[in-house]
Protein backbone atom coordinates (compact mmCIF):
# COMPACT_ATOMS: atom_id res chain seq x y z
CA UNK A 1 0.00 0.00 0.00
CA UNK A 2 1.20 3.26 -1.23
CA UNK A 3 1.70 6.34 1.83
CA UNK A 4 -0.31 8.86 1.50
CA UNK A 5 2.62 11.00 -0.14
CA UNK A 6 3.31 8.12 -2.54
CA UNK A 7 -0.10 8.50 -3.68
CA UNK A 8 0.08 11.98 -4.20
CA UNK A 9 2.59 11.92 -6.07
CA UNK A 10 1.65 9.07 -8.24
CA UNK A 11 -1.93 11.41 -9.03
CA UNK A 12 0.04 14.10 -10.34
CA UNK A 13 2.50 11.84 -12.45
CA UNK A 14 -0.60 10.11 -14.09
CA UNK A 15 -2.94 13.42 -14.26
CA UNK A 16 -0.38 15.29 -16.13
CA UNK A 17 -0.29 12.80 -18.69
CA UNK A 18 -3.62 12.79 -19.23
CA UNK A 19 -4.37 16.36 -19.25
CA UNK A 20 -1.17 16.72 -21.68
CA UNK A 21 -2.31 13.76 -24.08
CA UNK A 22 -6.54 14.52 -23.71
CA UNK A 23 -6.40 18.81 -22.39
CA UNK A 24 -8.08 20.09 -19.44
CA UNK A 25 -11.31 20.13 -20.73
CA UNK A 26 -12.35 16.43 -21.64
CA UNK A 27 -11.66 15.09 -18.41
CA UNK A 28 -13.22 14.38 -15.68
CA UNK A 29 -12.69 13.80 -12.05
CA UNK A 30 -14.69 10.35 -12.30
CA UNK A 31 -12.15 9.24 -15.42
CA UNK A 32 -9.37 11.05 -13.70
CA UNK A 33 -9.99 8.59 -11.04
CA UNK A 34 -10.49 5.67 -12.69
CA UNK A 35 -7.73 6.22 -15.02
CA UNK A 36 -4.78 7.06 -12.45
CA UNK A 37 -6.16 3.86 -10.48
CA UNK A 38 -7.26 4.89 -7.34
CA UNK A 39 -10.64 5.08 -5.67
CA UNK A 40 -12.67 8.58 -6.28
CA UNK A 41 -12.24 8.88 -2.58
CA UNK A 42 -8.78 8.42 -2.77
CA UNK A 43 -8.83 11.17 -5.51
CA UNK A 44 -11.15 13.49 -3.51
CA UNK A 45 -8.74 13.00 -0.76
CA UNK A 46 -6.16 14.25 -2.43
CA UNK A 47 -7.76 17.41 -4.39
CA UNK A 48 -10.84 18.47 -3.90
CA UNK A 49 -11.69 19.06 -7.24
CA UNK A 50 -10.08 18.87 -11.09
CA UNK A 51 -9.14 22.52 -11.03
CA UNK A 52 -6.93 21.70 -7.98
CA UNK A 53 -5.32 19.08 -9.43
CA UNK A 54 -4.78 21.18 -12.43
CA UNK A 55 -3.29 24.04 -10.08
CA UNK A 56 -0.73 21.39 -8.21
CA UNK A 57 0.29 20.09 -11.30
CA UNK A 58 1.39 23.75 -12.77
CA UNK A 59 2.31 24.92 -9.22
CA UNK A 60 4.90 21.44 -8.76
CA UNK A 61 6.06 21.99 -12.31
CA UNK A 62 6.93 25.87 -11.83
CA UNK A 63 8.56 24.90 -8.91
CA UNK A 64 10.95 22.47 -10.63
CA UNK A 65 11.94 25.41 -13.31
CA UNK A 66 12.45 27.51 -10.44
CA UNK A 67 15.01 24.95 -8.98
CA UNK A 68 16.29 25.14 -12.89
CA UNK A 69 16.77 28.61 -12.99
CA UNK A 70 18.14 29.25 -9.40
CA UNK A 71 20.74 26.60 -10.35
CA UNK A 72 21.85 27.96 -13.72
CA UNK A 73 21.43 31.72 -11.94
CA UNK A 74 24.44 30.09 -9.59
CA UNK A 75 26.22 28.45 -12.22
CA UNK A 76 26.40 30.72 -15.54
CA UNK A 77 29.05 32.39 -16.40
CA UNK A 78 27.47 35.05 -18.64
CA UNK A 79 23.70 35.76 -19.83
CA UNK A 80 23.99 33.44 -22.48
CA UNK A 81 25.86 30.49 -20.52
CA UNK A 82 22.67 30.99 -17.83
CA UNK A 83 20.33 30.97 -20.35
CA UNK A 84 21.66 27.88 -22.13
CA UNK A 85 21.79 25.93 -18.95
CA UNK A 86 18.24 26.62 -18.42
CA UNK A 87 17.06 25.51 -21.82
CA UNK A 88 19.39 22.64 -21.22
CA UNK A 89 17.67 22.25 -17.75
CA UNK A 90 13.68 22.32 -19.51
CA UNK A 91 14.61 20.54 -22.44
CA UNK A 92 15.89 17.56 -20.33
CA UNK A 93 11.98 17.00 -18.29
CA UNK A 94 9.93 14.80 -19.87
CA UNK A 95 8.06 15.71 -22.57
CA UNK A 96 4.58 15.75 -20.83
CA UNK A 97 6.29 18.10 -18.04
CA UNK A 98 7.33 20.51 -20.70
CA UNK A 99 3.95 20.26 -22.56
CA UNK A 100 2.49 21.50 -18.69
CA UNK A 101 4.19 24.51 -19.64
CA UNK A 102 1.99 25.11 -22.87
CA UNK A 103 -0.99 23.67 -20.95
CA UNK A 104 -0.84 26.11 -18.55
CA UNK A 105 -0.49 29.37 -20.97
CA UNK A 106 -3.16 27.43 -22.94
CA UNK A 107 -5.62 26.67 -20.11
CA UNK A 108 -5.05 29.60 -17.33
CA UNK A 109 -8.01 31.00 -18.53
CA UNK A 110 -10.32 27.97 -18.31
CA UNK A 111 -9.71 28.46 -14.41
CA UNK A 112 -11.95 30.22 -11.65
CA UNK A 113 -10.45 33.62 -11.51
CA UNK A 114 -9.08 33.32 -8.16
CA UNK A 115 -7.33 29.91 -8.71
CA UNK A 116 -6.17 31.80 -12.37
CA UNK A 117 -5.22 35.07 -10.47
CA UNK A 118 -2.47 32.93 -8.13
CA UNK A 119 -1.69 30.65 -11.00
CA UNK A 120 -0.39 33.28 -12.83
CA UNK A 121 1.20 35.42 -9.94
CA UNK A 122 3.12 32.21 -9.57
CA UNK A 123 3.89 31.58 -13.00
CA UNK A 124 5.09 35.47 -13.62
CA UNK A 125 6.99 35.04 -10.10
CA UNK A 126 8.82 31.76 -10.25
CA UNK A 127 9.07 32.04 -14.72
CA UNK A 128 8.97 35.02 -16.71
CA UNK A 129 10.07 37.97 -13.90
CA UNK A 130 13.38 35.31 -13.39
CA UNK A 131 14.22 35.26 -16.95
CA UNK A 132 13.51 38.72 -17.30
CA UNK A 133 16.24 39.31 -14.60
CA UNK A 134 18.67 37.55 -16.16
CA UNK A 135 18.05 39.51 -19.67
CA UNK A 136 17.90 43.04 -17.67
CA UNK A 137 20.96 42.19 -16.24
CA UNK A 138 22.80 41.14 -19.51
CA UNK A 139 21.52 44.41 -20.94
CA UNK A 140 22.85 46.43 -18.01
CA UNK A 141 26.37 44.51 -17.98
CA UNK A 142 26.46 45.16 -22.01
CA UNK A 143 26.37 41.71 -22.85
CA UNK A 144 22.83 42.59 -24.80
CA UNK A 145 21.47 45.24 -26.61
CA UNK A 146 19.32 47.84 -24.96
CA UNK A 147 16.16 46.35 -25.37
CA UNK A 148 12.77 45.79 -23.32
CA UNK A 149 13.86 42.82 -21.45
CA UNK A 150 9.88 42.02 -20.81
CA UNK A 151 9.03 41.22 -24.59
CA UNK A 152 12.81 39.67 -25.18
CA UNK A 153 11.16 37.24 -22.83
CA UNK A 154 8.44 36.32 -24.63
CA UNK A 155 10.37 36.33 -27.84
CA UNK A 156 12.85 33.85 -26.07
CA UNK A 157 11.13 31.25 -24.75
CA UNK A 158 8.47 31.73 -27.60
CA UNK A 159 11.15 29.89 -29.55
CA UNK A 160 11.00 26.92 -27.39
CA UNK A 161 7.02 26.71 -27.43
CA UNK A 162 6.83 24.85 -30.24
CA UNK A 163 8.71 21.65 -28.90
CA UNK A 164 6.20 21.59 -26.08
CA UNK A 165 3.68 19.86 -28.31
CA UNK A 166 4.66 16.14 -27.56
CA UNK A 167 2.25 15.39 -30.99
CA UNK A 168 4.09 17.17 -33.50
CA UNK A 169 7.58 17.33 -31.60
CA UNK A 170 8.64 13.76 -33.57
CA UNK A 171 8.78 15.77 -36.96
CA UNK A 172 11.01 18.57 -35.41
CA UNK A 173 14.15 17.14 -35.62
CA UNK A 174 16.77 16.78 -32.83
CA UNK A 175 15.69 19.34 -29.83
CA UNK A 176 19.48 19.33 -28.71
CA UNK A 177 20.27 20.60 -32.14
CA UNK A 178 17.36 22.93 -32.02
CA UNK A 179 18.36 24.08 -29.08
CA UNK A 180 21.85 25.12 -29.24
CA UNK A 181 20.16 26.95 -32.81
CA UNK A 182 17.76 28.67 -30.37
CA UNK A 183 20.60 30.11 -28.31
CA UNK A 184 23.02 30.86 -30.81
CA UNK A 185 19.86 33.09 -33.10
CA UNK A 186 18.96 34.32 -29.76
CA UNK A 187 22.61 35.55 -28.41
CA UNK A 188 24.23 36.51 -31.65
CA UNK A 189 20.76 38.65 -32.54
CA UNK A 190 20.61 40.55 -29.26
CA UNK A 191 24.50 40.75 -29.05
CA UNK A 192 24.76 42.28 -32.11
CA UNK A 193 25.83 46.00 -31.75
CA UNK A 194 23.71 48.96 -33.75
CA UNK A 195 23.50 49.01 -37.37
CA UNK A 196 26.47 50.94 -38.63
CA UNK A 197 27.26 51.06 -42.73
CA UNK A 198 29.37 49.19 -43.82
CA UNK A 199 31.77 49.24 -47.21
CA UNK A 200 29.38 47.06 -49.00
CA UNK A 201 26.01 49.26 -48.21
CA UNK A 202 24.45 46.37 -46.72
CA UNK A 203 23.07 46.64 -43.46
CA UNK A 204 25.46 43.91 -41.38
CA UNK A 205 26.00 43.58 -37.81
CA UNK A 206 29.77 44.43 -37.89
CA UNK B 1 -32.34 37.22 -45.50
CA UNK B 2 -28.51 36.80 -45.75
CA UNK B 3 -27.33 34.69 -49.42
CA UNK B 4 -26.36 31.41 -48.36
CA UNK B 5 -22.69 32.56 -48.81
CA UNK B 6 -23.02 35.69 -46.77
CA UNK B 7 -24.42 33.35 -44.16
CA UNK B 8 -21.70 30.79 -44.42
CA UNK B 9 -19.50 33.48 -43.62
CA UNK B 10 -20.91 34.75 -40.80
CA UNK B 11 -20.89 31.15 -39.42
CA UNK B 12 -17.25 30.56 -40.05
CA UNK B 13 -16.70 34.34 -38.97
CA UNK B 14 -18.87 33.78 -34.84
CA UNK B 15 -17.73 30.51 -34.55
CA UNK B 16 -14.22 31.52 -35.19
CA UNK B 17 -14.51 34.13 -32.01
CA UNK B 18 -16.23 31.47 -30.11
CA UNK B 19 -13.56 28.52 -31.03
CA UNK B 20 -11.38 30.76 -29.77
CA UNK B 21 -12.44 31.94 -26.32
CA UNK B 22 -13.65 28.74 -25.05
CA UNK B 23 -11.62 25.90 -26.95
CA UNK B 24 -13.04 23.36 -29.53
CA UNK B 25 -13.72 20.69 -26.94
CA UNK B 26 -16.12 22.87 -24.50
CA UNK B 27 -18.59 23.72 -28.06
CA UNK B 28 -21.62 22.27 -29.25
CA UNK B 29 -23.18 22.49 -32.51
CA UNK B 30 -26.50 23.11 -30.94
CA UNK B 31 -24.20 26.22 -28.73
CA UNK B 32 -22.91 27.09 -31.80
CA UNK B 33 -25.73 27.46 -34.00
CA UNK B 34 -27.97 29.13 -30.69
CA UNK B 35 -24.82 31.68 -30.49
CA UNK B 36 -23.90 32.51 -34.12
CA UNK B 37 -27.75 33.18 -34.62
CA UNK B 38 -28.40 30.61 -36.84
CA UNK B 39 -30.96 28.24 -36.92
CA UNK B 40 -29.30 24.14 -35.90
CA UNK B 41 -30.95 23.09 -39.16
CA UNK B 42 -29.05 26.21 -41.04
CA UNK B 43 -25.69 25.24 -39.44
CA UNK B 44 -25.80 21.65 -40.56
CA UNK B 45 -27.09 22.54 -44.21
CA UNK B 46 -22.99 24.64 -44.18
CA UNK B 47 -21.25 22.13 -41.94
CA UNK B 48 -21.97 18.51 -41.22
CA UNK B 49 -20.36 18.42 -38.27
CA UNK B 50 -18.12 20.40 -35.59
CA UNK B 51 -14.80 19.17 -37.50
CA UNK B 52 -16.00 20.18 -40.63
CA UNK B 53 -16.97 23.67 -39.34
CA UNK B 54 -13.88 24.31 -37.37
CA UNK B 55 -11.79 22.57 -40.70
CA UNK B 56 -13.33 25.14 -42.62
CA UNK B 57 -12.01 27.57 -40.54
CA UNK B 58 -8.67 26.57 -40.54
CA UNK B 59 -8.72 26.06 -44.18
CA UNK B 60 -10.00 29.90 -45.04
CA UNK B 61 -7.45 30.87 -42.39
CA UNK B 62 -4.27 28.90 -44.55
CA UNK B 63 -5.64 30.21 -47.72
CA UNK B 64 -5.46 33.80 -46.42
CA UNK B 65 -1.59 33.08 -44.84
CA UNK B 66 -0.82 31.78 -48.05
CA UNK B 67 -2.21 34.74 -50.02
CA UNK B 68 0.17 37.13 -47.59
CA UNK B 69 3.08 34.52 -48.34
CA UNK B 70 2.62 34.80 -52.13
CA UNK B 71 2.49 38.70 -51.72
CA UNK B 72 5.33 38.94 -49.48
CA UNK B 73 7.84 36.55 -51.96
CA UNK B 74 6.70 38.93 -54.87
CA UNK B 75 7.33 42.23 -52.78
CA UNK B 76 10.70 41.27 -50.58
CA UNK B 77 13.87 42.25 -51.78
CA UNK B 78 15.77 39.92 -49.29
CA UNK B 79 14.71 37.12 -47.08
CA UNK B 80 14.45 39.39 -43.81
CA UNK B 81 12.21 42.11 -45.61
CA UNK B 82 10.33 39.27 -47.44
CA UNK B 83 9.45 37.44 -43.89
CA UNK B 84 9.29 40.80 -42.16
CA UNK B 85 6.35 41.51 -44.67
CA UNK B 86 5.15 38.01 -43.57
CA UNK B 87 4.95 38.94 -40.17
CA UNK B 88 3.46 42.37 -40.53
CA UNK B 89 0.75 40.57 -42.74
CA UNK B 90 -0.14 38.27 -40.09
CA UNK B 91 0.22 41.01 -37.23
CA UNK B 92 -1.96 42.95 -38.75
CA UNK B 93 -5.10 39.99 -39.08
CA UNK B 94 -7.72 40.32 -36.36
CA UNK B 95 -6.58 38.74 -33.03
CA UNK B 96 -9.06 35.86 -33.63
CA UNK B 97 -7.69 35.05 -37.05
CA UNK B 98 -4.11 35.04 -35.38
CA UNK B 99 -5.25 32.76 -32.55
CA UNK B 100 -6.57 30.18 -34.77
CA UNK B 101 -2.99 29.31 -36.43
CA UNK B 102 -2.62 28.57 -32.55
CA UNK B 103 -5.66 26.82 -32.25
CA UNK B 104 -4.92 24.37 -34.95
CA UNK B 105 -2.07 23.18 -34.07
CA UNK B 106 -3.56 22.61 -30.21
CA UNK B 107 -6.44 21.14 -31.50
CA UNK B 108 -5.35 19.29 -34.44
CA UNK B 109 -4.87 15.80 -32.56
CA UNK B 110 -8.73 16.00 -31.49
CA UNK B 111 -9.52 15.64 -35.26
CA UNK B 112 -10.27 12.16 -36.85
CA UNK B 113 -7.36 10.97 -38.02
CA UNK B 114 -8.55 11.90 -42.60
CA UNK B 115 -9.21 14.83 -40.99
CA UNK B 116 -6.01 15.66 -38.76
CA UNK B 117 -4.07 14.29 -42.17
CA UNK B 118 -5.83 16.80 -44.72
CA UNK B 119 -5.46 20.06 -42.57
CA UNK B 120 -1.58 18.59 -42.01
CA UNK B 121 -1.27 18.24 -45.05
CA UNK B 122 -2.47 22.00 -45.99
CA UNK B 123 -0.45 23.65 -43.06
CA UNK B 124 2.55 21.87 -44.00
CA UNK B 125 1.91 23.33 -47.75
CA UNK B 126 0.82 26.71 -47.41
CA UNK B 127 2.77 27.91 -44.57
CA UNK B 128 5.58 25.52 -42.83
CA UNK B 129 7.21 24.38 -46.23
CA UNK B 130 6.43 28.40 -47.63
CA UNK B 131 8.47 29.63 -44.63
CA UNK B 132 10.94 26.68 -45.25
CA UNK B 133 11.70 27.29 -49.12
CA UNK B 134 11.95 31.36 -48.18
CA UNK B 135 14.80 30.66 -45.18
CA UNK B 136 16.16 28.23 -47.25
CA UNK B 137 16.76 30.13 -50.60
CA UNK B 138 18.80 32.71 -47.79
CA UNK B 139 20.65 30.03 -46.55
CA UNK B 140 21.58 29.07 -50.44
CA UNK B 141 22.21 33.28 -51.59
CA UNK B 142 24.52 33.45 -48.46
CA UNK B 143 21.90 35.67 -46.59
CA UNK B 144 21.94 33.39 -43.51
CA UNK B 145 23.97 30.75 -41.69
CA UNK B 146 23.68 27.33 -42.53
CA UNK B 147 21.19 25.70 -40.52
CA UNK B 148 18.65 23.70 -40.63
CA UNK B 149 15.77 25.72 -42.28
CA UNK B 150 12.99 23.21 -41.42
CA UNK B 151 14.30 23.79 -37.65
CA UNK B 152 15.07 27.37 -37.94
CA UNK B 153 10.80 28.33 -39.52
CA UNK B 154 9.99 26.44 -35.67
CA UNK B 155 12.15 28.59 -34.00
CA UNK B 156 11.34 32.38 -36.31
CA UNK B 157 7.30 31.05 -35.74
CA UNK B 158 7.66 30.03 -31.85
CA UNK B 159 8.62 33.64 -31.67
CA UNK B 160 5.37 34.77 -32.83
CA UNK B 161 2.95 32.25 -30.73
CA UNK B 162 3.13 34.02 -27.50
CA UNK B 163 1.04 36.95 -29.20
CA UNK B 164 -1.57 34.46 -30.57
CA UNK B 165 -3.25 34.36 -26.97
CA UNK B 166 -5.75 37.03 -27.31
CA UNK B 167 -6.13 36.06 -23.13
CA UNK B 168 -2.68 37.55 -22.02
CA UNK B 169 -1.95 39.99 -24.92
CA UNK B 170 -2.66 42.71 -23.26
CA UNK B 171 -0.17 42.43 -20.76
CA UNK B 172 3.02 41.73 -23.34
CA UNK B 173 3.40 45.04 -24.27
CA UNK B 174 3.11 46.65 -28.36
CA UNK B 175 2.70 43.72 -30.62
CA UNK B 176 4.61 46.01 -33.49
CA UNK B 177 7.37 47.11 -31.11
CA UNK B 178 7.73 42.82 -30.38
CA UNK B 179 7.68 42.14 -34.07
CA UNK B 180 10.43 44.62 -34.95
CA UNK B 181 12.51 43.26 -32.40
CA UNK B 182 11.97 38.94 -33.16
CA UNK B 183 12.63 40.74 -36.94
CA UNK B 184 16.39 41.70 -35.23
CA UNK B 185 16.95 39.32 -33.41
CA UNK B 186 16.24 36.29 -36.04
CA UNK B 187 18.30 38.08 -38.80
CA UNK B 188 21.05 39.65 -37.09
CA UNK B 189 21.25 36.35 -35.19
CA UNK B 190 20.75 34.11 -38.18
CA UNK B 191 23.15 36.23 -40.48
CA UNK B 192 26.09 36.54 -38.19
CA UNK B 193 29.23 34.82 -39.55
CA UNK B 194 30.62 31.81 -37.97
CA UNK B 195 32.42 32.47 -34.49
CA UNK B 196 35.54 33.80 -35.13
CA UNK B 197 37.89 34.24 -32.20
CA UNK B 198 38.21 38.27 -31.06
CA UNK B 199 41.15 40.66 -29.66
CA UNK B 200 39.22 40.81 -26.06
CA UNK B 201 38.81 36.63 -25.84
CA UNK B 202 34.68 37.47 -25.88
CA UNK B 203 33.00 35.17 -28.33
CA UNK B 204 31.66 37.71 -30.83
CA UNK B 205 30.10 37.68 -34.04
CA UNK B 206 32.56 40.02 -35.63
Amino acid sequence: MMTAQATRDHILEEATRLFVAEGYVGLSMRQLAERVGVSKAGLYYHFKDKESLFLAILTENLLEIEKIIQQARAAGSSTQDTIERIFRGIFARAPEQQAIIRLASQEAGRLRPEARQAFRQLYHEKFLLQIRDILQEGIDAGELRAMDAGQAVWILLGMMYPYFYPSHRAEMGDPQAALAMMITIFFEGANAPVHSPHENGKADPC
